[in-house]
């Protein structure tokens, strides 16, 4: 009982895995068609989500039975509804690189932000991967050390959206339309990246036992 | 066995309606808060999210106890995995009534919104706490009937989120930081209708074991 309840979890463990590796390639994607406006790249982010819902459901579902036929208990049950909310918190995530393509596509060909943004996104992407990897490697790994550096990245993510909104505020010239897609755009980012820290606060329980 | 299983989850269900209530109460005085730029009541509002989170670690706690305990299997257990979702809709509903109080706040004693969007915002609220109130009703009363109306009040909700992009975007006097301030709280609202119309399709599920 106790083998097959450790190789039901260590499954829903590998269904989060893809989901934080889809989440986070969407995300590296979702930036790269802001930056570039580029449309291929946008619809495929966008078609993507279906496949993060998918496994979302597929967690839920395996998570059902797990808790159905093994019947755990205890810390083995806390376990279980770890994997649930990190499965809730990674369908976010995926959401959130969808709106990022959305505000793409919808000004293509345009660009949705001017140049005197690009940097800004550009690192608040590389900020994004650098969350949603170090949650898959704890994930993958059961190597704790990286989640203790997701704070860390989280408060860079809220340094670049202030950054953004000193950007916008000073002497804007891009139109009313285009500052509140950048503020739309910046909250999107800096929603991801909460919810990579509540997901690797969860994640680190889920492999270690321990709470931060 | 089954009685006391019924007994816990309709304990899971009242802390449920606490929940629905007070997410209900938020978003009305977030609005009335945001209207008339209001401080203590948007200070009670910002405050008040820390119960909605208490109560919903305690439907967290009260669900893992009921699994423990009760060892629920199929449609059982299908709920009690429901009411942990239902929780988690209402919790973001707290939240995002907590972020239109904040802006409230940020920006008093000026009020947030100019005069032109006093009534987009006065409808999104009563919109908002009309579909909370039905999701309340459904839980309370187990009465199906409201669950169907939330996806046309969710339709209002995106029609008056339409409705304000149109006056932001014609010849708006208020400036940059007016705009963003209109389009993230006009999100807020959206979003908020999104997470009712999701709780009510759970809720449903929760009373009368059909999905829609």
């Amino acid at each position: 009982m106790r083998e097959a309840f450790q190789a039901e979890l260590a499954e829903l463990g590998q269904l989060l895995v893809s989901m934080s590796v889809s989440v986070r390639g969407a995300m590296q994607e979702a930036t790269q068609a802001l930056l570039d406006a580029n449309r291929p790249i946008a619809d495929i982010v966008v078609a993507g989500d279906a496949k993060v819902d998918a496994l979302h459901h597929r967690v839920e579902e395996r998570a059902f039975e797990v808790i159905a036929r093994q019947a755990p208990v205890a810390g083995d049950l806390r376990m279980v509804l770890t994997a649930l909310r990190i499965g809730g918190e990674l369908e976010r995530m995926g959401d959130l690189a969808q709106h990022v393509a959305k505000i793409a596509l919808m000004r293509h060909p345009q660009h949705a932000v001017p140049e005197e943004l690009a940097d800004v996104f550009r690192e608040m992407g590389e900020v994004a991967y650098r969350m949603a990897d170090k949650a898959t490697t704890v994930l993958e790994q059961r190597d704790a050390t990286q989640a203790s550096e997701l704070e860390r990245d989280d408060d860079q993510m809220d340094a670049l959206h202030r950054r953004l909104f000193e950007v916008v505020l000073d002497d804007w010239k891009h139109g009313v339309e285009a500052a509140i897609d950048a503020a739309l755009l910046g909250r999107f980012y800096e929603r991801y990246a909460d919810h990579a820290v509540n997901a690797g606060k969860q994640i680190l329980y889920l492999v270690t036992g321990e709470t931060t």
